[in-house]
């Protein structure tokens, strides 16, 4: 926290950056599986955890408090707010407002910046650009009727005959929110199957796999990262992540070292998820970021079975200003999303000897919800 | 679950054996850091879990209902027994009656008689003698004024020079309840110290090392435990636990299987932990057993970072009915107890990289008191 010598940044009062001791209150934004996961990384380290959602939800029954209201309920944040000693979030699509009234009256943790960036692919996109950050070549998509639209071809550099993603620029997750469209595909009529909101038009980059990289961003700037995992979805939702990826040693090394920029333009604290599409064959560069979680992220679930220090306790030791914990992994994993009644493998992965099933305890298994999760960890073959 | 052709044992009914599924209610008396350690592990597999303590408790925070009434409240005793699919134990000291009050209303598990045994050394010692499991030579000291008590040599077979220890045969732990006695020692004083109630007058073994095996036992009979942990102990109270210990294979193996012997004989479901005197050089054999806790133990805290799946996990798996998890380790391992202020060493701690903290959020830091723990994982060295 000692500051250099002719660092403009003022230095923050001691109080806002001092360690929180155990028996502090950690709240937490959201209360589903990953607001469940970080509570239990909250409680081996001696914190107590409040939760405030509109629903009650998983995380709630092993959390010390829960407040059960509206988004919009002020009153009610604000009495919950005032009873943590740092929030954070589960999910990046919680309001704006909300984030305002919370971080009035308690550290915010990521901050503000991590979630306007991170909760609009248009600021997304011109902030990785800001920081010469490839991505696939994109055009904005402003709110329209649908008649004003660009055509496909509009962007810029990118042959005509290539395909397309539009993708609604807010509240966009697992697929949700896109539609492919082939080269000369009507893009007005796409539009306007979005509603004419906002959107980004993407080019679909033939890629040859997709990797992600958690890492996480201390109160005093310090930034680690785990090893890229190589992931493949089903139904555009993750399917599996499996560590190490099968990509070569500097591959590894430069998404990290993106993944690193990214924590520290954004002055982040805490976990973050940067997905990467790796297209060895594209001439933009064979590392393009695709999305920024500004979150504990599905594909580093793995790191709870295969690491000392889990993408959990690391987020919860940045937002209470401890040192982070070694990203470093004792075993080679593969995850696996556990959705709908998926969940039923349950039964036979408890007795597998080098299984660990993680269970949300959620309800109803609806087609495509995320109901648990198993990792299988095995001897660690490099070092 | 199925019977060998020839077995007298009644099948028990299904429903009293089928494993229990994922949002069924784990009940647990007692609300200390075990608990709390065994609810953390249950809230992974999906399990809701009811505390029940006199006192509000480190469980209760982590555990989605908590009962607190006095032991002795049958009625709340009942409510609570109605309210869970199973319930298990954090100690052995509950009241027999609270135990029997229990295991009319839902399954006990471990069963009473693995508490009747472990609760008085009396009966633990005629127990482990019965089954040819060597105990440190022992001489039952009754119920008594201290008059008619007999002298320190009355033990069968040992040479009157060797020092003694006089312990209570219930409700004794880190080392409570008990007096050293050198040879020739006033028996019947140290006796009424002890207020004359039913004691054990045990020979102090020059002992080489103490050892511990975490065993586990599954609801169909099978038997499963982790390498032993060597123990070293300050004030009676358990300092450091290092895994491996310090012994040969064929002691580790003799260890583990004299735990096994005590799992089977006594049809103990869930974790046990039990202690040996490792001494070479005695004449009654290299390993005498010390005691058993029907329970997962504090030496048997490392598990939770260099296993897959915990001595919580496996005790949570064992009394739920499912099978059991492995005890292989991944990592090396060495646990340290915080007691009492020792706990401001997580300040410390959390710098490590190859340390895991694991704070109870215990409020005051008595002398003493368990207040967190540590574990330092190191590479395998031998698998």
């Amino acid at each position: 926290m000692a500051e250099a010598e002719g660092d403009a940044q003022p230095v923050p009062p001691a109080s806002a950056t001092a360690p929180l001791e155990p028996g502090a209150t950690i709240g937490i934004l959201g209360a589903g599986q990953l607001g469940r996961m970080l509570s239990l990384a909250a409680a081996q380290l001696g914190f107590n955890v409040h939760v405030f959602n509109d629903t009650p939800g998983g995380a709630c029954p092993v959390s010390g408090a829960s407040t059960i209201a509206a988004w919009d309920a002020r009153d009610a944040l604000i009495r919950f707010a005032s009873a943590c000693d740092v929030v954070t979030y589960e999910f990046e699509n919680i309001p704006a407002e909300v984030a305002r009234t919370v971080a009035d009256h308690v550290p915010l943790r990521p901050g503000i910046r991590s979630l306007e960036i991170s909760q609009d692919r248009i600021a997304e996109k011109k902030f990785l650009t800001s920081q010469a950050i490839p991505v696939a070549p994109y055009a904005v998509v402003t709110a329209s009727d649908g008649a004003d639209a660009p055509s496909a071809v509009d962007v810029p550099g990118t042959p005509p005959q290539r395909p397309f993603l539009l993708k609604t620029a807010r509240l966009g997750y697992d697929g949700k929110g896109q539609i492919p469209l082939d080269a000369g595909a009507d893009l007005s009529a796409a539009h306007r199957e979005l509603a004419g909101v906002p959107a980004v038009l993407e080019e679909r980059i033939a890629f040859e796999r997709e990797i992600s990289v958690i890492a996480v961003g201390g109160i005093d700037g310090s930034v680690l990262a785990y090893d890229p995992a190589e992931n493949t979805h089903a139904n555009q939702i993750l399917h599996r992540s499996i560590v190490p990826a099968n990509v070569s040693a500097e591959t590894a090394r430069e998404a990290v070292a993106i993944a690193s920029r990214i924590v520290q333009a954004l002055d982040h604290v805490g976990t973050i998820g940067v997905e990467f599409f790796h297209c060895p064959e594209n001439e933009g560069g064979d590392l393009l970021v695709n999305e920024i979680a500004p979150r504990v992220h599905n594909s580093g679930h793995w790191t709870l079975d295969a690491c000392l220090c889990s993408q959990f306790e690391n987020h919860i030791r940045a937002i209470a200003g401890w040192p982070l914990g070694s990203c470093d992994r004792h075993s080679d994993a593969e995850m696996s999303n556990l959705l709908g009644d998926e969940i039923d493998a349950w039964k036979t992965s408890i007795s597998h000897p080098s299984i660990a099933l993680h269970h949300y305890a959620k309800g109803e298994a609806r087609p495509g919800r995320k109901m648990g999760h198993i990792t299988r960890i095995g001897e660690r073959r490099v070092r």
